[in-house]
């Protein structure tokens, strides 16, 4: 969205506008019943609010183009992906309420498995418990030194960990180590600019000591990087759009995105149960609520059609829930597909839905890939431009010009 | 379409594209029965594949804008008309395999038939058989002698020939000498920019001989020139995309189109079978396969419904041969409408599918401008973004961002 058409047009209103994101939301039809996760599922309060409302499919970044997590979202909220653009290791000291400063470099860290020739053999290292993840970080975080910089080696979860290098004349101009394939070894961290050389020497001492530590702990016996990225400086929501907003995400990735915008990450539980629980505590707070459902896209990536049609089947019966605190603005859509059938992102339009009292209702009755199609917002509709509908919808825009 | 956020997304895969053009495949319905040409047409296979495949019509250039060849086949393959520009002389210099110099300025000419008075009565001198031209040709190119400059003129097809000029301080910003109409006279060769005022006078010399030369050929007693250019230096199919790609194409334009992006042209015949057997012959040596169909725009030039239709029947009959090879995405569109109502290429929007194991069907069950309405790929289409949707469904991509 072109922030700066929207910021004159901006007028206070004590509207309140809730994005519910479906993660991996849209799919491909099993051989069964020619079906989709979400056309096979039961979900008649979604598809009430697409009959209510206005629905068609949206492209996040663009047509052909697989999305990740973080340019899925940015898209929703309105920030071009292809301009802001974030490395995961910054995404994940967000997650962690990690005070990141402006000079540091973060980056997401794995614990993985390799054999004895170095081969990496499980780039996940068999999912350790995240106890065992604490344990590691807390051995590498008091053994490894590395003069004039100082490491930070903090777990997220499961297998996950975040790395901030702090010191001078650190960049994160630094090729990820992780070679997203298991068979191969891990990369040597490289500079990709010239102005990244010393901080690849600290890296290479970081992955060295690291070896040397880990050497017993099979298997987490290694580590791979990924996303050395410094703290972007964005415009919030607050700034772009006048919302007071706020995040209900269970997973750190999706917190510390929405921090980057400017959101109030709340506490929340695992559950939609827990998240719907938090969005009514906080109603009266804040003007912009983004709730975020996971197990979508986690059960489609398992390549799990049934479990993924199960989430949405649970994410509808909380929606007489969300209605009841008579929201003006509903907008129910995901970050990208996640087609069971592919266990993957995909590049597949996502389903979206708009509803409001305003909304100018379509012909389309159900919540679904191909019933979005005939939509009025049609079916390449830009993710960037949902949020300025949205506003519009609750009354929070003026006219353009005379 | 931007190929910088391409590049860095593109994988290796040993998956292929067919990209099938049938030329001016789009247009109107006549009065009979109300059916397009392609409406109107048996074509059973090309319905399959639109129900198992996605739909849309697409919009080569922007809304409005009827496309010639050039622009039309640019966008099918990903090159933004606008941005990629290129006149009729640098294409026929490519059709007929002449080794363009960087500096050299290539124009397309028309022989063509003038009154007494200096007026065009036939732009096209009646379409004077190949062998004439040739004989014209080497007349020309014999006889004309202009100071510093190096000319050659090759005969292309029927009524039209090549020109180039090599030389120093040479300038395509020469006006057309066409001016695209009969019972006008033949244009003064006119500088556009200060660099062409002596590119200019050599046109004028060129001109002023070829009248004397050619004044007893009547009809072929003048000649029309247009499409002044010079090669540009474009990313080529294998830049871009990272696919060995090749064209079977009848028309020295369209083999001289493909060319400027690195596309290998195969040497194959006039017919569709011919076409087909050139694909089956070299299936194992590329990644990518445009092929053109030519007649369909002829007969539409020619204002000849039936003939089109039939034309789209034939096609229809080789889709077999093509599936039966195994593709993992084919692309059926046109580079622009030619209804034959009209007898002229058209501004309406071109029907479009795309194949794959790996889409979404649509509800579209028919390969029709009113079918393909409600596709998936919507009514309007970007013709430009096509080439990275086949992309996508080849699996050639990488997942965007974290």
């Amino acid at each position: 969205m072109d922030f700066s058409l929207l910021k004159p047009l901006l007028k206070e209103s004590k509207t309140k506008i809730v994005f519910l994101i479906i993660d991996g939301i849209g799919g491909l039809p099993r051989k069964k019943d020619n079906k989709t996760e979400l056309e096979a599922a039961f979900k008649p309060h979604l598809d009430s609010l697409a009959s209510e409302g206005i629905c068609g499919l949206q492209i996040p970044v663009k047509i052909g183009i697989t999305p990740g997590s973080g340019p899925g979202h940015l898209a929703l909220f309105g920030y071009d992906p292809i301009l802001f653009q974030v490395g995961r290791g910054v995404l994940a000291a967000h997650g962690l309420n990690f005070n990141l400063h402006s000079d540091d470099v973060a980056a997401r860290g794995n614990f993985c498995t390799i054999d004895a020739n170095d081969i990496i053999t499980d780039r996940r290292a068999g999912r350790i418990p995240t106890e065992k993840n604490n344990q590691l970080c807390r051995i590498l975080q008091e053994n490894i030194r590395i003069p004039n910089v100082e490491i930070f080696v903090k777990t997220e979860k499961e297998h996950r960990f975040l790395l901030v290098l702090r010191g001078k004349n650190l960049s994160s101009h630094i090729q990820d180590t992780d070679p997203q394939e298991i068979g191969k070894r891990p990369l040597e961290p490289t500079a990709l600019h010239a102005d990244a050389d010393n901080t690849a020497r600290v890296i290479q001492q970081f992955i060295y000591q690291t070896k040397m530590i880990l050497k017993d702990q099979h298997p987490a016996n290694m580590v791979l990087l990924r996303g050395f990225s410094v703290k972007p400086t964005w415009p919030t929501m607050q700034e772009c759009y006048g919302l007071r907003s706020a995040a209900i995400a269970a997973y750190p990735m999706y917190r510390g995105l929405a921090k980057l915008l400017g959101m109030h990450a709340l506490d929340t539980g695992e559950t939609i149960s827990e998240e719907i629980m938090t969005l009514e505590q906080y109603w009266n707070d804040f003007d912009f609520f983004y709730i975020h459902i996971k197990k979508t896209d986690s059960r489609g990536e398992d390549g799990n059609f049934e479990e993924k049609k199960k989430v949405i089947e649970e994410v509808d019966q909380f929606i007489p829930r969300i209605r009841a605190l008579n929201p003006d603005v509903i907008v129910v859509s995901g970050d990208h597909s996640t087609p069971s059938e592919m266990a993957a992102h995909s590049w597949h339009p996502v389903p979206v839905l708009l509803w409001s009292k305003h909304c100018r209702p379509d012909i389309v009755v159900q919540f679904g890939e191909r019933a979005c199609i005939t939509g009025s917002l049609g079916p390449r509709f830009p993710a960037v431009e949902i949020m300025t509908l949205a506003l519009a919808n609750a009354k929070r825009l003026e006219k353009f010009g005379a």
